[in-house]
């Protein structure tokens, strides 16, 4: 890797997105998008990724003169088009527009179809915090990791971001669901080492440091490991702080006295959508339980084993400790 | 365990509450919880964990009587005040409300403070979804997850539900952020069975799927494996159906051909939440990055690294791929 400016970085790449006919306005942020990428060190989706992102604009994939459209406001939730256009931007524009609903709404929320890689997802977790306000964000992806029991993706690494503002510093959370990138795994293989922990599957099903073999497999682990122990830090911090509650270094560490706890409770009023959203959940269900299966485990979805249970203890009866139903029934006759 | 029916379980739950005091209707729906959770299987959460609920009423962490109050409304958004009251009850009542804010502004959002341990928090993404809605939610916990690079428990293991509706079967993810519970580790120490995969580290600080080795160093890890998988699946879901757009099996698993992506974007607005917010966030970063350390790897924040990069890249030059700098000025030269 070479070193360049910033201005020297972003008048190139402006310079290239102006000659392929963006808009001036348009070609400012996108270039200023990618250069922040790599300025914060997310070489993989900033510079490093431009020449890819001009191959699908040649390829009719993105449209630079797209802009997102909406589709339909319920309030604090709209529903955008991104209309295939350059995929930053819409993320930008859609992010813009949940922060402008929040300022209203207290919360405000977009969701976006039809759009393009969003390239580095931390962006407009930034760009929310930037603004005073907490955002999370995530995209989908074509399928590139498989479901716990399959050795077939069909999950996407749909990466998630969760952003707290704070004057020192903001904290944002920025994952994909695969433990490693393919990038990753391909950047230990070069300088021939083994991964910190396990990546993945080898072609035997057994799990493995070696990004060689998980390369081969193509079954990388989905999260884990430092990417969990980031979200359980980020669902403390943004139900404490909307709460103005306690954050869990202020609980007790005693089940006995375990109380004053934050909590977050998000609908989404399904009433207007109608059959399209039975159909595809039922899509999605059957796309992943019909992936090539891994070994003897059942691919399940969640909520699946509950209502086998469900149906077996109904009929069968629930099982309880047996110690445990003697206090209880102690309780109800002596209380 | 022994097998009792739900009417049996209910009836005598039920007994106890209202000896306790309770109100009817509220030991009505306090007792239903308790029963359902064990008929759909959640067993840790159920009826097995009833006498514990009665020992923090007993000891005064649980007021019986209190019912939650609004403390603030923005909107789609409100703060509520959970009073110590049962947690079950108070969570209960937010995802109801959480529905009710859906049905006038799309979404709907409540954030809780002073609660206490809601038991299963499937119940409440299950609820969500009897009603036809998507429900997110999760609470805090008092400290009992290292975070990454630390051996002391200083993050909660923050359980988080997501549930979409659907006829044949709702949709229901319920996890906390570490792979597996103290109780499940203990279930497999006593069977004397090895975990299936790596479930934390020893006192040695190697990872291990001994539960016996992990109960000892608690050090359980964070989430991944069968979490990640689902984790990745219910965000597909959420974005695809609220969107309105394709989910990740509907999309090219090309690189150059990827598009018409579905994406997510939530704001809230932090603007009336003053100085209390920036010293919570601070507290809960200090908590976390003072925990003792477990090996050489510093234990940082989501966000914190990309500030140290910024930094140094803004002020030595951005790193960028020779290649692709080259590719690139040529077609800014070019084009």
């Amino acid at each position: 890797m070479i070193k360049i400016s910033y201005q020297d970085l972003h008048r190139t790449l402006l310079k290239v997105l102006l000659r392929l006919g963006f808009e001036k306005e348009r070609a400012e942020l996108c270039a200023r998008l990618f250069t922040d990428a790599s300025r914060d060190g997310v070489y993989s989706h900033g510079v490093n990724r431009f020449p890819r992102f001009i191959e699908t604009i040649r390829n009719g994939v993105v449209d630079i003169h797209a802009e997102p459209q909406l589709v339909s406001a319920h309030g604090a939730f709209e529903q955008w088009d991104g209309r295939r256009g350059a995929g930053n931007l819409n993320a930008h524009a859609s992010m813009e527009r949940a922060i402008s609903l929040a300022r209203d709404h207290g919360i405000g929320c977009v969701a976006l179809r039809h759009t393009n890689h969003w390239m580095r997802g931390g962006s407009y977790g930034w760009q929310a915090a930037d603004a005073g306000a907490i955002g999370i964000c995530w995209t989908n992806t074509m399928p590139n990791l498989p479901p716990w029991g399959s050795s077939e993706p069909r999950l996407g690494n749909n990466p998630l971001v969760i952003a707290v503002p704070r004057n020192e510093g903001h904290i944002v959370l920025d994952m994909a669901m695969s433990q490693f990138s393919y990038g990753t795994l391909e950047s230990y293989r070069l300088r021939g080492e083994q991964l910190p922990v396990v990546g993945g599957f080898d072609l035997n099903g057994e799990l493995t440091r070696d990004p060689g073999a998980i390369e081969t497999s193509r079954r990388p682990l989905p999260i884990g490991f430092w990417k969990g122990s980031g979200l359980a830090l980020m669902l403390d911090m943004v139900a404490s702080l909307l709460a103005a509650g306690n954050a869990t270094h202020q609980l007790m560490p005693d089940v006995l006295q375990e109380t004053n706890l934050s909590q977050m409770f998000l609908a989404f009023d399904l009433s207007s959508s109608g059959s399209f959203g039975e159909a595809l959940v039922n899509q999605i269900i059957e796309s992943v339980k019909t992936a090539a299966p891994a070994g003897d485990e059942k691919i399940r979805y969640p909520g699946e084993r509950t209502l086998e249970i469900r149906r077996r203890n109904l009929s069968e009866g629930i099982p309880v400790e047996a110690k445990v139903w003697e206090q209880v029934q102690r309780m109800s006759d002596e209380l």
